[in-house]
């Protein structure tokens, strides 16, 4: 049987992505299949990294109200592509309020959700051979976003003491072709946020990089779970650390919106060739077929730029199931942010604990998915009941697999 | 003043496209700075393609239903990243009726506008050095659109008899490299709607050039402008005509929603390699950043299907206008689509008839904008006040440029 034909009808560069998809696509298949044989509540899907909590009610409030008071032309038509300039300077002023920085509606350009900011930036920026940096585990569609523009995306080895940055991997890897560095804080997939000290770090190697070599290395820093925060702990933001920073929001999880696709690049006049950054990143976002972020959505996060899902039941969900596996005999970090636990695999290779689990109908997904064997990664992003429920399984798990305790 | 620096810190392949951008931007400075000066209502701005009448009533209905009776979870949700089934299953259905195909949810992608649905087929097909042709005259962004996945855009001249397809210079045009032939009915920028006359000549000579060359040659059509078609002619739905068929399709203007980012593409079972162009169109859709077509807006289209903005409007103004200047002896095609007329210039330098007509506060783009000299394109989407407004200004430019009525 070919798996892979030589000549193919579509694009040689996606027949790869082609044969993996189908990979993640089991899982999917794999979770439906054992709903139907023991019914959902008795399946325990943690594979997926989608909003268990509505958004906001004042969401919906603004987008009738948005409908009932501004003119449909307006609401639903073209504007700028970098975004309209009202909803540019709101964000900018919200991120002031909050980091203390000094942002005005030029460094903000509204994007289709975080993944289109990522595109749109190395779009901006990366020229063809041009190396991008990545602490693993990673997000590995990060791949591809870099790939898109003929970058080339550099692994850098986990720290799997903290899940902290390995600084000494990072300028081991740094190279005049290095253009940039992903960081993504709270990380997905082991909800680590990176410290001060870890970015102070970081912007040291960065800062010292860039003169030896005399280029421009820049953080992008992608932050989808900013808002997906516990114990109080501060994400630093990054613009106030390094210059040559640009970040990339999206309100997929602090407004439960994923689907919607509303996120904004940040660009500060201290990135170098900043007017021209700016200028590019706005025509990235037109002539890659975005166009501009939805109208409506652009209009109705501006109107709620305050308001939060609910996190409190992110953390309740994380508690009782971070206290549960420790308690079972599981090893993990207990992160303070997003929705993710990475725990360590009780046996070397993680597809077997994962195959284990499964039997359990407990899906988790593979630390290799994110470039980390050994672990793999919980979404907990679930009903309460379902973690809940699933103790018993992952207590059975644990004994089919040795853990003592 | 160097105009361009040898190293630069944006991507070089952004460095043209920058430069290029401040064109464009210079005629909404230009149209700005004449409204601040003579005031709006006496500036003619005819350079955008933007509607000019409002979303049809029942689309704020459908996104107000739509907030109240579906689940937060599942309207701003993820979902397949083809989109949602029930509103791809809507969509086939509607097709079909209409134009009496028969597709199923599994032939359409939902897509973020037509310009998202276009870079996804051409991320989807293209080989780099592959060859796109486009008869001239014809939008710009195809550059991009086509070049963004290294493949090449190659213009078929202009039949400016009738200004529908230049048959000898397509057939002359195609290569064993060409993969597709963008087709964009009815046509930005000249109106025309190419008959099914046409079509079918297009139809034979794809065929026989694949039987010759051995290759796949795809038909992409772009049909944004498909319901703006007048004096009840009918625009042919090309699949039924040729098997390798991609339809763009785009609720932009069909439903003024050009903000909102939300259309889809058509891949019918027809079509070479379908199930595995399908997959990779869904990939594709995802790992450039799009991940899924606005959630929102995907649930809102579908409930308003058969929903229309006011055709009749964009049709008086193509009466006044095109009356009007025919009258006083501008040479026009009549067009039967879309919101634009395709003006042949008086000299053969159309800039100068640009520049004559902008001291008179009528704003035009000229056809070389659209790889076509000598003609200008007019948008009329703008109010009918403006256009019979402007009639005297067109009365005072023909003058001044010698036509004789």
């Amino acid at each position: 049987m070919l798996k892979q034909e030589v000549d193919t009808v579509i694009a040689e560069r996606m027949v790869g992505l082609v044969n993996n998809n189908s990979v993640i696509r089991e899982m999917f298949e794999e979770g439906k299949r054992l709903a139907g044989i023991y019914g959902a509540e008795n399946v325990f899907d943690f594979s997926l990294g989608n909003p268990s909590v509505p958004a906001p009610e004042e969401l919906n409030r603004a987008v009738k109200d948005i409908l009932d008071e501004e003119p449909s032309i307006f609401v639903h038509g073209y504007m700028s592509n970098a975004g309209y300039e009202d909803v540019r300077a709101t964000i900018a002023d919200s991120i002031n309020r909050r980091f203390g920085t000094s942002f005005n509606q030029s460094n903000i350009i509204m994007t289709v959700g975080a993944a289109g900011g990522m595109n749109v930036i190395f779009k901006t920026i990366l020229n063809p051979g041009d190396e991008v940096l990545t602490f693993s585990p990673y997000f590995v569609e990060y791949n591809s976003y870099v790939s898109n523009y003929d970058g080339k995306l550099v692994a850098i080895d986990p720290d799997t003491e903290t899940f902290q940055a390995n600084i000494e991997d990072l300028e081991r890897k740094i190279t005049p072709k290095t253009k940039a560095l992903i960081i993504n804080n709270p990380n997905n997939p082991t909800g680590v946020v990176y410290s001060e000290e870890t970015i102070k770090k970081v912007a040291a190697i960065l800062d010292a990089k860039q003169k030896e070599y005399g280029t421009e290395i820049f953080i992008v820093s992608d932050e989808p779970y900013r808002e997906l925060a516990y114990d109080g702990v501060e994400v630093p933001y990054i613009t106030k650390y390094y210059n040559n920073t640009i970040v990339g929001y999206s309100f997929s999880k602090s407004l439960s919106l994923p689907g919607e696709r509303i996120g904004y690049l940040v660009i500060p006049d201290e990135v170098d060739d900043a007017e021209q950054m700016k200028t590019a990143a706005a025509i990235a976002t037109r002539v890659l077929g975005f166009v501009n972020a939805p109208s409506l959505m652009q209009r109705a996060v501006a109107r709620c730029i305050d308001a939060k899902c609910d996190v409190d039941s992110y953390n309740r969900n994380r508690e009782a199931l971070y206290n549960g596996l420790v308690k079972l005999g599981f090893e993990c970090i207990k992160p303070q942010g997003a929705f993710y636990l990475f725990v360590k695999s009780p046996v070397p290779d993680e597809k077997e604990f994962c195959n284990v689990a499964k039997k359990h109908n407990v899906l988790l997904v593979p630390g290799s998915s994110f470039k980390c064997a050994g672990y793999v990664r919980i979404a907990y992003c679930v009903s309460y009941d379902t973690i809940i429920n699933s103790l018993p399984r992952f207590a059975e798990i644990a004994q089919e697999m040795g853990l003592s305790r």
